[in-house]
């Protein structure tokens, strides 16, 4: 590779003599400085010509400076130029990861390539997007959004607030089946199939009205876990007084059993674990020596309740929560033993059931040994177990240390009883001393952690805008010498909150990359407004020092947590349905219509018209109802051409779908409003596709 | 720059001893090879040190081979690499291209910088969008939607279908102040104000039930122009039987007048012009020589309906539109003379008001030599003006050719009447010859044309999958030899839709980058599922021969065209409001709180919150009410630091709020639902965010 090119002509100032009659209108260069129009062509054309005049060029000696010149006349420095040629992805070649990203409050999911960070795709989950389809009309898009919004809520839920994706495990490692993400806004949980990358299911989990702990997954996607973030109160009508709020709030932490071959959740072999009312943050899977447990990080011990302004308009700030639920030196990490609870759920006694869901009381928890805290640093953020599973490390948030506790320790501390006490709500604590490994000194507002294949730790710090690459202990494989020490810290642009590592929450990571995921960009990007771009990073782990390799402006979302799979573990993606495919279960759908079987029939008020789209028509093109029927559209892409997608977008009835070859898709119209409305394909299928149009006529009542 | 760097060291093999100790499990290159683990880490880590330990590093000819190593290593040939080097923006840096796309049917707009074609942001349009809290609650969004939803309609519109994009113009050329888009499924146009890359204005065009001959604007943003896709009946139910769609189906031609102060519509001063039912296309406007024309093309002037299915389920596929609407050998070229209709308009006689805009009749415009027809090949799509005003460039889509007529010559038709009739309508049809100044064969499925800064002209061709580039005329600046010559084709994947160039649409295009704007891409990418992502091809015009640089997957909506503006034309972006601003017209809001001013105030069941938002808490930051009042929530964000925007969230309720610094929001919750709230910051803003939380209380009934 790169020296079967043709000879490569070293000269090139002069070889494009039509661009030096450019007129002399002055232009900027990327790097700002106003040069003549003349002078900047010459200066482009000039060095783009040496060692690109040929299809493909060698990289011999002679030949080496070809890009040098370029990257100068780019304004590259050496690091951007490698960088740049790291991270350049050329068409037709794939991306060697994907990045699964929450979307934030957009409610989404987004898929990047990694390292050329490409958007590939955004999914859309908890809020309509009409691109797709989803939650305009069609019954995919409709049923997963009305099922995920409790038919008994007077308002149905429109959008969602994604945090913390979870990728399908075997054995420990990514497998490509299946993603599931938490919306934090109203505490539901989604399901992702990576067969089609579309959104299947949506759970409402009862008892829970926010959510922050989740997803994480069990190594064999036994179970996917969702938690609490701000306790409820535990009341029929919801409501409680704040002066309640020791009393009457709760939180929970679900276990949700996954049925393998379709990737949703199985009601009756999930189970709930009750809580105290503390904030349950980030929680995280043991795996290997840990196993059967969960961790669940907690702030607001202190169960403060706010109240800066009374409502008679008396003024008390310091009552704000960012005073009061800072108090305590420590908050407790939640530490679960979700294979006896799993015993203790199937035996099936002392439990409740709660909105239809069961629920292993607190006080059964506590003292059955399912749950019990361990001290740590107050208000933390991250709890993250390393690939071996030995250690479970915490982002303290307002303290500057990772702290590092061992599940050895756990195990034997759990063993011997060695508790401090209990707390309110009869929770024993274990003693710091007794579970706590290490304390690795990291800087200002140590969040979450990260891992490589090396035994390192890399933990983000927002206040210092920084990554902190550190190094674990023995069980991780360093020595002694090597152990818990601060190795390097990469400054990030800017205030960092999650990072990732190339499959860094497997048993396995791959040590090769890190994207930062900063929650501020001020300056790195061009002004698109008083609402700036958060900027992924992407950090190459694999040079001597840390080195950011591109920023990636992302402008239609807030990521907050994202995780990294290799391209080769997503097997099982899909480009073309088989013909006639119901996309919500991959089975054959009894609307499937085969060309030739179009039809339209009449029940009472309900038109069903039995459609097949294809380049570039529709069958039937004319469908004639009248004001106060029901139209049924039961539409077939009966293409099987990967990538043939068409549309169907009915004007002023908020219509509008996107059909993949082999798809089945069903609309439901009432037909309310009369007109003459010219439906049409959406997507550009085709030459002829402007000519993909039809007629609905209906006539009025 | 380049050569201040410190020494390198040539060599790098052996510099990072601890990567050699990584597993053998094997791994796969970018390029596909499966090779050890160790030989990978040793490639990718040998390489990569050479060149970049140190800050920054010199292209002396001594350091050449370092580029040239890493771009081997990555498996990038010579094109590739240069590729890499021309396209990377270093974090920091900024793209000197803004490319404002539409994002068709996701409803939106996408900015994109150019070279590194890197999504800065999507701005929510046409569809609700949660990151943005647009249609989340806000007044912002809430107002626009509701105002460009016709009230009188029954299904309040929330999506649309952008399609083509409009900058506002002085003189011809981008000024960097407003975006115009259409939405093509429902016949609107909506206002971007590029202050604050916020929509600021739908409005639902009268007697357009579906738009595509829009937008353009006019060089002075005198007008923008948005015109009827498929004709709709025009009676007063909006419905017409089929069988009566030459009497009773219309289009029409919008003329918006712009407020320069406010980009708005000025809707006294706005004018529709009635056109014959045939389906309108694309337009653009005529500047300089053909300044105060405008251009639109048509096709179906067979006006076939369709009807392939009858309702009794008897087939007739050969009465498709795709077949019935392609059989006359030319359509017609509609040539508006807007200057001629804005006096006709003034004179105020013989117009006629319908759905409340102001319309010349149909027999009126062609009487008064407002509107004529040229002929054009059959179905055409783009309808392209060149720089100069001289040439309009037609891509006859099922015609190999681009044809080019002339403003001379139209001026001199029209001047001699040199009619070969006229249409039904009585339209007067000027003779080919006497308009027709160029036919250029450019290859299968021209379809849009745009243009550099020498006199060329680039055309989209769809069946081909190419860019043709052809000369134009003398007009253009080329001697009569060079003139009307295909120069080069360059292949695409796939299926290029429309093209842009660097400020192609003005008077003075840059003639730097294209974009191809693909839209099948089918293996460009890694497979994301059934529905496959778009493909943004950069094209570099400054080579010898064109160039793709970079593909660019999209996979958030489907953009039909762009415009590309050079970053220094947007100036008047600002990133922070004033203190206290309603971002709908940038003065200070009634409803703005400073600091100190919160309050709660109660009238009858309203009950009003003053609240200010800043870093890490709300005030108040708890609010008590009662289930059937009406929580009118006004926030003012009291930061003045750029990107310290937050979020406010009311989950279950679907309230979902971004607010800037400085921005003042108003939301109107009616309190339907009883319980306890725990209303949160959903923007990462510090490192107590978390903490930035309290409750909204509803008691119940």
């Amino acid at each position: 590779m790169g020296t079967d090119g043709d000879q490569v002509d070293p000269g090139g100032e002069d070889r494009t003599p039509e661009k030096e009659h450019a007129s002399e209108r002055p232009v900027v260069t990327k790097h700002g400085a106003v040069v003549s129009r003349r002078a900047a062509l010459g200066m482009m054309v000039g060095g783009a010509a040496v060692g690109v005049v040929g299809a493909k060029v060698g990289f011999s000696s002679s030949s080496g400076g070809d890009l040098s010149g370029t990257a100068t006349e780019m304004g590259l420095d050496g690091p951007a130029a490698q960088a740049a040629l790291k991270t350049y992805v050329p068409g037709g070649e794939y991306d060697e990861y994907f990045m699964m990203s929450s979307g934030g409050h957009s409610g989404q999911v987004m898929v990047y390539g990694v390292p050329s960070m490409r958007l590939l795709k955004v999914i859309p989950v908890f809020t309509p997007e009409s691109w797709q389809g989803y939650g305009f009309g069609t019954d995919q898009g409709n049923i997963v959004l009305e099922e995920g919004s409790d038919p008994a809520k007077s308002n149905p839920l429109r959008w969602g607030d994604t945090h913390h994706p979870a990728l399908s495990e075997t054995e420990g490692s990514y497998d490509g089946r299946y993603l599931y993400i938490n919306d934090r806004a109203n505490g539901r949980i989604a399901m992702v199939d990576l067969r089609d990358f579309k959104t299947k299911q949506i759970f409402d989990v009862p008892n829970l009205q926010t959510s922050h702990g989740g997803c994480f997954i069990t190594p064999n996607s036994e179970y996917v876990h969702i938690s609490t973030m701000s306790p409820t109160p535990n009341t029929p009508s919801g409501y409680a007084p704040l002066s309640r709020y020791k009393e009457d709030f709760r939180g929970f932490s679900t276990w949700l059993a996954i049925d393998q071959n379709t990737g949703r959740f199985i009601m009756d072999e999930s189970f709930q674990i009750e809580l105290p009312p503390y904030t349950q943050d980030l929680a995280d899977a043991g795996k290997l020596t840990s196993f059967g447990f969960g961790f669940i990080n907690s702030y607001n011990t202190e169960m403060a309740t706010g109240g800066n302004m009374n409502m008679d308009g008396s003024m008390d700030p310091a009552q704000s929560l960012e005073a009061t639920a800072t108090k305590n030196d420590y908050d407790f990490m939640h530490i679960i033993d979700w294979q006896k609870a799993e015993e203790i759920f199937k035996a099936g006694s002392g439990l409740k059931t709660i909105n239809g869901m069961t629920v292993i009381p607190l006080d059964m928890a506590a003292n059955e040994g399912i749950l019990h805290f361990a001290p740590e640093p107050r208000n933390p953020h991250g709890v993250d177990v390393n690939p071996t599973g030995d250690y479970i490390c915490v982002g303290g948030k307002l303290d500057p240390n990772a702290s590092v506790y061992s599940i050895e320790r756990i195990k034997d501390a759990i063993a011997k009883q060695d508790y401090q006490g209990t707390d309110d709500y009869g929770v024993p604590i274990l003693t710091l001393e007794s579970v706590l490994e290490a304390q690795v000194e990291l800087g200002a507002g140590p969040l979450h952690t990260q891992f490589d294949n090396e035994g390192n730790a890399y933990t983000s710090l927002f206040v210092d805008s920084a990554v902190a690459k550190w190094s674990l202990g023995p069980k991780a494989g360093k020595s002694d010498a090597d152990s818990w020490k601060l190795l390097e810290k990469l400054p990030v642009q800017y205030n960092i909150g999650h990072l990732v590592t190339a499959e860094g929450d497997t048993v396995e990571p791959d040590g090769r990359y890190l994207v930062a995921l900063n929650k501020w960009s001020i300056d790195r990007f061009p002004p698109v407004g008083t609402l700036h771009p958060q900027n992924f990073q992407l950090v190459d782990l694999t040079t001597p020092q840390m080195e950011i390799l591109a920023d990636m402006p992302v402008g239609n979302g807030e990521p907050h947590y994202v995780q990294m799979i290799h391209r080769d573990k997503l097997k099982n993606v899909i480009q073309v349905y088989e013909p006639g495919t119901d996309p919500m279960n991959f089975t054959t759908s009894p609307y499937a219509t085969a060309a030739g079987e179009e039809r339209i029939e009449r029940k009472g008020k309900d038109l069903h018209v039995y459609m097949t789209a294809m380049r570039s028509h529709y069958t039937p093109d004319v469908v004639e109802a009248q004001q106060g029927d029901v139209l049924n559209l039961h539409i077939t892409n009966i293409e099987q051409t990967p990538d043939a997608t068409h549309g169907f977008a009915i004007p002023q009835y908020n219509i509008e779908a996107s059909i993949d070859p082999g798809e089945v898709v069903n609309i439901a119209v009432p037909l309310n409003r009369a007109g003459t409305f010219a439906m049409y394909c959406s997507e550009f299928c085709s030459a002829l596709h402007l000519e993909m149009q039809g007629w609905l006529q209906v006539a009025p009542q």
